[in-house]
């Protein structure tokens, strides 16, 4: 399903002006100046709880927005127009937009960790304008042309999915874990997504929403789910080995960022298990079981946005049917509806709520 | 330097009756039975911690001693008699003696990881007897030969080392990392000195008695020290980048257990830096730098005493000069004032106390 | 579908006499000794190019068969006595025989890689005896129970499956690579269904029987097949590029021995390529692409047999459905039958053929 | 020891006008345009057999001189110019050259593996221009600032000990390896050193030449020496096996590209021994023992000049003593004489001959 560039000269642009007010302005057309680069009219953005968070307290962890701010990070669009050094994309192809640009220099870009580049400039975290809008730019290389088979709407799921990708990885899922996830909203959803679609053989999900775990089993993110609310840790261990066979999960990604459900997920794993923080709460974390780690040899890191090739390998899952991403769609708005769009975000009935490109 | 087996048929034991009341007492000689096993002439075991913590309260983590027990379990001694599928050793020979014995049928062990094997008989753990008689019986693979220039009172500093050998190697360290490890004590010397031999260019030691920090910098386990007594992190972290041109460190270990020690450390980490929990406090901890854990990805992780090769790396850092460990045998006591020895521990003026094998 | 024990008092066994010769004896019931064993009643056992080997020729690699030997390494059965230690298997259990005996001793069980220890006991291979016989004892530890989904005669065929599991671990198989096997006997199938089954997302069969290619296709055990008969590797290289989207493959498998098919797959590989040798053929090869590995930086290693979890994973890959082993079954012959079965072997014409357990 | 800036305004070069035939000529002085770069001024340049090869054939590898181009890129200088966003470096600053420049944008670079980028642009390898001139452009970060007991002409020899340092990180050499090396020129004696730097306790050079392997071990680059001329394989393995005490080596290097020496050498190795093919030679080998990699699953790599950290490391090891390079220096020429160097490189009486910086 082919979809044309508008041939418009405008920007339409949501932009954050202040904590509570959202207004949409045109904004000057970028040009495409860098030969690396190309020029993208934007067809979706999805709404994150970070945009949602700088919309309502104007900052989001250790970000503060202190001047107008263009929202919105997880987009796709067509390509309109490509600079001149650009080999792998056409004008009229359409891609998965990566938010976030690196420097080329820095250490951590040129050891294969750019997602942790000190310069980074993030789209839509301060004092980075974001993706909603329509015309954007972006390096060639922070593209990834979606095939024929993944949709400009699934294009916008692929930022999400990227971070459980990203978590996957961080994990090194394979054949044969299995793999308890805490929290079932989009990034925890899509999160157990992945690492069912690495192979994990079994995939539960934990929260105290029971429609979001219906959700995650129906549409084949997670092979079980557990409904947390009251229970004791010995309750949700005795479901998890129940569930395994007898065994304790090998890989465990919180994607709260609750000192509950944290310290749960770590302290049910196998020893040798493999932790990935995925949530963000607050700085410091209360009770954490180190002598568990310790006893166990756990290995606990956090997976931060995403990096080399995870942008591409969510194509893959969503192009090879390995994940279902549609159903997370919710609710769909026009970009003339954004305001509408973050106001419902806040009310909290949506999984994921996409805003299409302005007319 | 060759010692000699006594010849003697006893085998006088120092036993903890209970909590507060050691006594020697002669218990029957174990009869090598197993063909895969050796029986040693203890000759020097070091007082670790542990046994403190059982003679003084019956308890270290989740263990109490409910019936008497043999204490020690850092030992070296002299082979005196070897099973009959015994290829490597044969009598006279002088070991470093491994003290826990791991099920071969476990799935731990099996994997290269039987320091976590559930089935594991640790010396001086209830309710397995340690090393501290004169007679012990090892497998040949749980004995590692001392070079000849290698003595039997270092061999008995080969189990305190192999846990900072383990830690090490989980934490991968190179020629080019930068190490901070906090606490001086035994482990913490030992740590940061195998550090230092695997090739640390910088090992700053952290502690609060300059004179264990100075002992680290004058036997060259450590590179720079630093005196954090009544120090923000703030203070610790200036000192640290200051001392590494500008950089932080690739590599950080605790060995103290102490909650605020913890979190400076693996706060002072550069990104991707690695960390291992070594010294034991608390089940739960309070103050995790989760945030910073996940925006930096640091991978976290605990060493639980020592596996595969650790031994036998221990004696090798030894033989080769790259690690000197005598200095830190302070105070000797015959197997007879054994019960002295253990007094004198609990006024923490030594570093490692030693005590000799029976007359 | 549960199959009851015989309840036979006999142990019929296939023997190789001497080249050419094979016979059927009964020979003496072992008697359960060792605690940790079980008595298993083999229930179908496939037959491999290695005991083809020997019944042709008396020799496989460096092994020779110097006195008669019971055939067969390929089995499944029926547990029908446990020894005291036993805890996961009990009478009745149906169980892959994973047919090679480590030493618990040696340095390489030890380590995690018990498929190198040089004390392997291994079946049907001299001077061992193999599995073709109504009885045989295996520790609890090497037997991995089948679930109710997974028959017996798939079981005879976790062999060599993990033989491809184990291939594949090495490469390190994930999500996002790309695969390319030479050579379509029943290992290259198996190899190339495990990496497929192991997240790569196109897996190239190259062989010169079309017949194997469609198999392999139609089977679901590669996506797409190559007939080399007569192809330069420029016309290979041509097809494999093509097919992966102008990309080179990730990860390169050869399950033929020959040396062009082993030069071919190596000069395939992308940067960084991950290869891994499982056909054996000479013991040395002339024309190795040295200064492609070595510009390229490939990644060369061999499999040899299978190690810790491969029988678990490749019984779960069943089980899970993510690789269908039945349709390999082309041939069946009775216990009875088996020297026929031998010499059906030889004509070629089969892909697995399944020899069922005595009457 | 601080060297000056000529300030000169002139930029002789040693050209290889084709084959056999070299010119001095002055060529333009660069002009610093990228704000990421310097301009260095050049006081010692290495000659590297790649250059002779170049003199003496016109050819190296897969690469042809077609027109003519300055040699040279084993060099070290002093910055006199720095671009606008250079942040490391200021003017006076004593640097290690590193002559290949990777484009920023390929997706090796990103990956962490900018040696293998295919747009690498690397001085003195056609159609790119060497270091043997006055002044030489360089990006900040391909330059590492010799600390002050780091001498200039040991930072021209940063470049062949990077080969070896990238070689030892890709056989991830720790603390307790033990390490042949085939060849003695100037890269296998800084492979052997780094080796031996990196932890391995024993380093085996082996070579055909009594001076080198004298040298090798005087200098302390390795612990022992073999002289493989006449000797067979069986003759070499028991010397080796009897200088490390009955055990096979972990890891094995080539500097030769001889295809004896690369069988010997992989021959030679433990089980899951690692071996690294460092030397260049024919493009394809014959006599490769693929079962010996097979049933001991040796992995077997190449290591392609150098790549992130390496130089950084290389300056490092010579910082801190535990490598020196200096006794390689053999003979020296100035710039004057380059001529005259490159001829006398090829009487093959050095074992690294320095041409310092233009007058």
């Amino acid at each position: 399903m082919s979809v044309k560039p508008s041939g418009k000269n405008d920007n339409p642009s949501v932009i954050l002006q202040r904590v509570g007010e959202i207004t949409i302005e045109d904004r000057p057309v970028p040009k495409l100046v860098d030969p690396h680069y190309v020029k993208i009219e934007i067809k979706y953005t999805g709404i994150c709880g970070s945009d949602a968070h700088y919309y309502e307290t104007g900052c989001c962890g250790s970000f503060e927005v202190t001047s107008p701010m263009v929202l919105g990070h997880e987009s796709s669009g067509v390509i309109v127009e490509v600079g001149s050094k650009v080999k792998t994309l056409k004008v009229g192809d359409q891609v998965a937009c990566e938010p976030g640009i690196p420097s080329r220099y820095s250490y951590e870009y040129k050891s294969g960790d750019y997602n942790l580049c000190p310069e980074m400039a993030f789209a839509a975290t301060p004092p980075y304008d974001g993706t909603l809008c329509r015309y954007y730019l972006l390096p060639e290389d922070f593209c990834v042309k979606l095939p024929s088979n993944v949709s400009l709407e699934e294009g916008a799921l692929v930022e999400p999915l990227s971070v459980g990708v990203h978590a996957g990885r961080l994990a090194n899922i394979v054949f044969g874990d299995t793999l308890v996830v805490f929290g079932a909203g989009p990034v925890g959803l899509l999160t157990a997504g992945a690492g069912y679609a690495f192979g994990a053989t079994k995939v539960i999900i934990i929260d105290i929403v029971q429609e979001k775990l219906d959700f995650a089993v129906k549409n084949k993110l997670a092979t079980h789910s557990y409904n947390s609310k009251g229970k004791s840790f010995d309750e949700i261990k005795a479901f998890v080995v129940e569930t395994l066979g007898g065994k304790l999960p090998t890989v465990g990604i919180d994607c709260t960022g609750n000192k509950f459900c944290i310290a749960n997920t770590i302290k049910l794993l196998a020893k040798k298990g493999r932790y990935v923080q995925v949530g963000m709460g607050a700085a410091t974390l209360d009770g954490f079981p180190i002598a568990y780690v310790a006893e166990n040899e756990i290995l606990v890191t956090g997976g931060f946005r995403y990096s080399v090739d995870n942008y591409k390998t969510s194509v893959e899952l969503i192009a090879s049917g390995k994940i279902n991403v549609k159903p997370l769609i919710t609710d769909r708005f026009t970009f003339e509806e954004s305001i509408k769009a973050y106001q419902y975000f806040k009310e909290g009935k949506s999984i994921k709520i996409m805003i299409s490109g302005p007319e």
